[in-house]
């Protein structure tokens, strides 16, 4: 992927907004791989999934938070940080996007749930080789150590690849263990899993209802090829990630039961 | 899939908010053929994708819109709307769960950034039959004729059904053209587009830049079985929806090539 004589340009960014530790421990991974470029949100984006602003216009802002790399904070949510990236900061594609290290799982069904991986998807979709990274650890005080070997020993293998889709699109999950207890990288398919929901219901002191969302994470998918398996054995889990979402059987049955005719 | 002597439950929601004229529109369109519970937000919550509220509390107030039917709304987002109602006011899975009719395209690419979609697909991935609709007309004064003519098609055809897999789900788009110019219905994948983006830069009044996202839509797909071509030839697009992202083909080549041994 990189050319010679030329360091490839990788655009980096978070949902957890451009202050958080995770953002910090993936720029230092990978700051003497490429040209390092942060734009990221100016406040927390978590569970915004693949949100656009459309009824409101976005600012921008450069900051000084990672020594000499450049970067820039935006109002916007992850997927706009990357358009406002590509179109406004860079003006050309980067060669490479990183986003994360997110604070808490992405694995299984979060992935949709997920702005750290809709920003990686959205540079996927614009032909940028992406992946998102997250630590299955919510806290801001939280070892990096594992998830930063994790890292480098991914984005230094893509870069060497001489050829890669401009799809391409990784979504990685980091075990919370000690990183001489990892095991390994398993590549892996996102697991059938989903949220039992029980809304947790309090009244205000106007005597009003509201509801805060809670929920219980049930797997259903216990196949020791499913990212949520790979985590619960210490491993780091890779799944290729796509943003084609037919549903080919199903197409196949509908066409062949000619439902709609 | 109906049970004898027992309506369907059809929970309906949207993301343009519960006034809109199209969610009223599929409510007319589906009235009589099941019980029906509207669930839909208090505000437009257009590409939201599958945003969670998770920083903040919900607010839900029983509303009187749409005659003797159940309505409420939420200080949520569509899929937050599609878990309250399940947890909070149905008690229950609904049998099926209709979106829409959006104002506005969500085929092909769309239906990434879609918060009509989005909230179908988090009724799939909690295992109840889903659809979501869309009319090529963000008007608020469009012409609904042919878009409750497909969606009474539709819905009479899925709960005719004996045996539906609880996490199906369907994109259906509607050309924007008078009812007896729509060709028929057509199954089809979702095609690969996307926005070239264009944001327009602007001044406030205090001298300090902003930023419209705008942006150009370009098909790359131009297959007779994507969901655009059928729309740009007055066909009525359905496409069945996954959400299991794994690129099964990329992982298949990860396995292979051990990258990350």
């Amino acid at each position: 992927m990189a050319k010679a004589n030329k360091k490839p340009l990788i655009l980096v960014t978070n949902d957890d907004d451009i202050t958080a530790p995770g953002i910090r421990n993936l720029v230092e991974a990978v700051k003497d791989l490429g040209t390092v470029v942060v734009v990221a949100p100016d406040k927390p984006q978590s569970g915004m999934g693949h949100a656009i602003t459309i009824g409101s216009p976005l600012r921008m802002n450069r900051m000084h938070l990672f020594g000499d790399i450049e970067a820039w904070q935006t109002s916007g949510t992850p997927v706009d940080c990357v358009k406002l990236a590509v179109d406004k900061i860079l003006h050309r594609k980067p060669d490479l996007c990183l986003s994360g290290i997110n604070h808490g799982a992405n694995h299984s069904i979060n992935v949709i749930y997920s702005g750290t991986m809709s920003a990686a998807m959205e540079a996927s979709i614009e032909g940028i080789p992406s992946i998102g990274f997250s630590l299955l650890d919510y806290n801001y005080e939280a070892d990096f150590t594992g998830a930063r070997q994790a890292v480098r020993t991914i984005v230094s293998a893509i870069l060497q690849q001489k050829t890669l889709d401009k799809h391409f699109l990784l979504n990685v999950n980091i075990p919370s263990v000690p990183a001489k207890e990892i095991k390994g990288i398993r590549v892996c398919k996102q697991a059938y899993a989903k949220y039992v929901e029980d809304f947790d219901e309090r009244i205000d002191p106007q005597g009003k209802k509201y509801f805060w969302l809670t929920g219980e994470f049930v797997n259903f998918d216990k196949s020791r090829d499913a990212d949520v398996w790979a985590l619960q054995h210490n491993y780091v889990s890779v799944v290729p990630v796509q943003f084609d979402l037919t549903n080919y059987k199903l197409k196949e049955l509908l066409d062949k039961k000619q439902l709609f005719k």
